[in-house]
């Protein structure tokens, strides 16, 4: 197979259907969403058998458990994706809304349209049901998608296609405004990433490796999520209760998001009374505490950090925690060492919760809540394609908004300049 | 010199300068403003010292007259870089903005913070006045700066860094607010575009040329204009007399400019009493045109037009005219062959004025107005770093605002995530 060929293939075809989608009715996108659905309601059958020819292919090839876990696409995951599916659906669309119109001295209306971004390349692992997630909230910002995900998902991402198709075909849109890559070929990926002739911008979804290689090598612009060290000071005079509750959930209520906590920041005046509970609530789960030797006055059992723990995303049940003497301090660590995704504060005074609002160079800053609410269903955004870590266009979760852009429109009445 | 310890060195400071620029008051920061205008005023012998030592140099080495022409620093230039400052000084502050915070079922209250950017890079070509106009713009949106001008204005630059620099400095802002490269080695742009660690954004202002080797090779996001290939479609029924005086504006009123029309479209049934007209206007201001062979019956003089005249930007006195059968093979014709910079339609019909608005995919898109509208100033943005054909971030003119960035914030009272 000639892969740059077939690539700006898609490509074109995509462009093509980009226009008809933009131009399209919120209806007619949403009719295609719920008959999406309803395909893939009626093709579980195919789905299951497609999954399993996936599945063999990952077990012969000795694929881990984890990610045998990831590639199966049980009942119960459909009934997710035909739910996600009515819900982005339900949502409103984004596209058409036109902010404020200013009228200007030379007596021309200026406001702005939002409108699709065009075509979206979307590079996922192993998980099957981000193909309907990534293709439908495209579709509904007015976007043509071409996923690319896992090559060990490949039969049963084709058949989720064939489903998705078929709900374009029902509303009358094109079928190629979402085109899975039906090759494992790997040079596809680099192909995708450098057509900014066909392709918009990239919405990587995975590791770490995946994503800065992508950023490195892509073409087109990028919208990524890195990494998410996040951090939690607790400050002088906070509610200790409070901090217990917040610095407990932000680390132990799921520990592989990216949102969960990694280091936590204590102001030292709260050291002797909060640390020796903070030590007890994480021996309880089961959390190891990597500290600062300040710190082990009142955790002796804790393992020193190193200066590599104060970077770490450990995405498991390992905190690096240290003591810091005042807010400055907690926001040149957080400047040091942080992925810029979620900080949160805690505390009771007004000028210093604003002082960290302000100053936090993070993509959410929080006061007084738990940083696992950096997410866009949290955010009432409806749904996310992900969290950027990114600073222009979109930074934190990304919904429907991050997939639009907006142009200017003008309106005159023969206006010309002088 | 080691080209790449010294870039480095300037990103580093720039970074750290950021974290205080971005804390700063707007008060701080317009102080610095007022009084590197002032620095300037008094350094009028400097300035015309160093702009003298570039003419020089630029004479030996044989430099184009246009180019000699936008190097000089002539008194009239520097009172206009003057009157920049002031106005910038005065212009609203973007940011800290907050938008509707909204309260969710979980009780946290989620809103965002307009941030800017950090430290962004201009690159830019012989014109020492924009080395003022985009430091200006970016320390007000509370950036740091690192400017790489045309190496045959450097003495240039560096007289006008210095009282930048000063400015910052009786301000109490850090000096590295604001950096100029001090060196002509080309290699400084390279690293300049490939510090992701140091630098968030690269602006480049020039030639085609120049932006595209930027985009090609850049490690960082890239806000940039490449051209203005701008369309005016004059509709069935359109008031001729404003489609006339819109298509002689829109062409004549300055070729230079990347909002310059540089094809007309015009609808069949116009045809027959629009060109003779059309002709007569554009014979008269020297306007050539390059028509399709249709058009040529009314206008017998007129060059035929070859494929790539759909594709050239003149930027001079140079016209390519097509007729159209319908407002379909008009928006045909612009999504071929369009830059997707600026494009107007001249017409009385609500549907298709509507039509085009929503489904010309270009920055800015116009119902009766001039093509040459589509400018910062004119749009009330105060003030342009330039105007953006990309579609991520910031499309048309980019203002303070594209310069700035918006973070989430999250206000709780302690909730933790269930």
């Amino acid at each position: 197979m000639d892969v740059e060929h077939y690539m700006a293939g898609l490509g074109r075809a995509a462009r093509a259907a980009s226009r008809v989608v933009a131009a399209s009715s919120t209806r007619v996108r949403n009719d295609a969403l719920l008959a999406a659905r309803d395909a893939l309601h009626g093709a579980r059958a195919e789905l299951a058998a497609a999954n399993a020819e996936d599945l063999e292919r990952g077990a012969a090839a000795g694929l881990a458990a984890a990610l045998m876990d990831r590639l199966e696409l049980t009942p119960a995951r459909i009934d997710t994706m035909l739910e996600g599916l009515t819900q982005v659906a339900g949502l409103p669309d984004p596209v058409g809304s036109i902010s404020e119109i200013n009228t200007r001295p030379s007596g021309i209306q200026v406001g702005r349209m939002r409108v699709p971004l065009g075509v979206i390349g979307i590079i996922y692992e192993s998980r099957p049901n981000v193909t309907v997630e990534a293709a439908s909230l495209c579709l509904k910002s007015g976007n043509a998608t071409i996923l690319r995900g896992g090559s060990e998902a490949l039969a049963s991402n084709m058949a989720i296609a064939r489903c998705l198709t078929a709900g374009l075909r029902s509303a009358g849109l094109p079928e190629a405004a979402v085109q899975v890559i039906e090759t494992r070929d790997r040079d596809a990926v680099g192909q995708l990433i450098a057509m900014p002739e066909y392709v918009d911008v990239i919405v990587p979804r995975g590791g770490k490796g995946l994503i800065e290689r992508i950023s490195r090598d892509a073409r087109v612009p990028v919208i990524k999520h890195l990494d998410g060290n996040c951090h939690v000071y607790i400050d002088e005079g906070a509610d200790e209760d409070m901090a217990l509750a917040i610095a407990v959930n932000a680390k132990t209520q799921r520990y592989g998001t990216c949102n969960t906590m990694e280091t936590l920041l204590v102001h030292a005046a709260m050291a002797e009374s909060l640390l020796p509970r903070l030590g007890e609530a994480y021996a309880a789960a089961g959390v190891e505490l990597r500290t600062c030797e300040r710190a082990r006055q009142w955790l002796p059992d804790s393992v020193a950090a190193t200066e590599e723990d104060w970077y770490e995303e450990y995405l498991g049940p390992v905190l690096a925690l240290r003591v810091v003497d005042d807010i400055d301090q907690a926001m040149d660590h957080i400047d040091i060492y942080s992925s810029q995704h979620t900080e949160s504060i805690v505390t009771r005074d007004h000028g210093r919760a604003m002082r960290f609002l302000r100053e936090v160079d993070s993509s959410s800053v929080m006061v007084n809540a738990s940083t696992r609410f950096a997410d866009g269903f949290e955010y009432g955004l409806g749904a996310e394609i992900g969290i950027s870590t990114d600073k222009i266009h979109a930074r934190g979760p990304v919904g429907l908004e991050g997939l639009t852009s907006q142009k200017y429109i003008v309106l005159g009445e023969g206006q010309v300049r002088t």
